[in-house]
């Protein structure tokens, strides 16, 4: 189903990208090991980060609760192997993601589900990020300036 | 500045509430041990929870990485401290909120820097959390229906 066109020029702000640039985001690589990981969610802001290979293709998601639900058991946290094993061998492979020319039906519908969704090209390289946050952005400035920029009328046809 | 009527009526679903209940929040305790907050955050699918006192009283947010980072110093990572340090010692008590009464614009405005935000009622109780995703649903609704169900135009008075 289509977006309104009056809508979407509102939801996203013309003058920027809703996507977060490659450059800007958190990565680990797939050959790190766990505790580099681990470090980096510890100072990143978020929960979740990409894992890229060599060639900074995009190859799945690494999250704080996987990385501690790989060295815990029933009895114990073993954080002894955070130094022995690497992101690609536990992270989270089926990802969110959109190509570069991306219909923002898609950005909305995947967010429902996920905090943030990945940009990728033809090729699988990662470009970047769309966050929830972006498009909270987008609903605020319909709120707010929608009815105050157009006069809204129901349409008679529909009558239920 | 007010929002539009018709766009509130889109972005909230009447028929469901935009508020998680308490009773469906995975909370920690102020007194509980890191450990117990981690055991917790490593399970449930946020990277943040409240932290409640004895009377379910709101007192704070728990992270992952704030746990992270209590634990390390510049050498090392301390996990024999989780058993020792109260959540309540390293909680951040600076959280977004809104009363029961909310009103739509400040839950809007909170949300485009936070997660979630909680509800709590006039003497502090926690009454539940409102997430992003509730208002990504909303968001989908406006975008797919608004102009479906009204017809818009642009207001002649204003020309910029």
């Amino acid at each position: 189903m289509m977006i309104g066109e009056k809508i979407k020029k509102l939801l996203i702000n013309e003058e920027t990208s809703l996507v977060k640039p490659a450059e800007q985001v958190a990565v680990v690589g797939i050959k790190n090991r766990l505790n580099h990981a681990l470090l980096l969610l510890t100072t990143d802001k978020y929960a979740v980060v990409p894992v890229l290979d060599d060639h900074s293709k995009m190859c799945g998601l690494i999250s704080m609760p996987t990385i501690m639900q790989t060295i815990m058991d029933i009895e114990d946290v073993h954080f002894e192997k955070l130094g022995e094993i690497e992101v690609g061998e536990v992270m989270d492979r089926n990802y969110p993601y959109v190509f570069e020319n991306y219909e923002l039906e898609d950005v909305l519908n995947r967010l429902v589900h996920h905090a943030f969704i990945t940009v990728i090209d033809d090729e699988g390289f990662f470009k970047g990020i769309i966050t929830r946050s972006e498009i909270l952005k987008g609903t605020n400035r319909i709120a707010h300036e929608f009815e105050r920029k157009y006069e809204v009328k129901e349409k008679e046809a529909i009558t239920h």
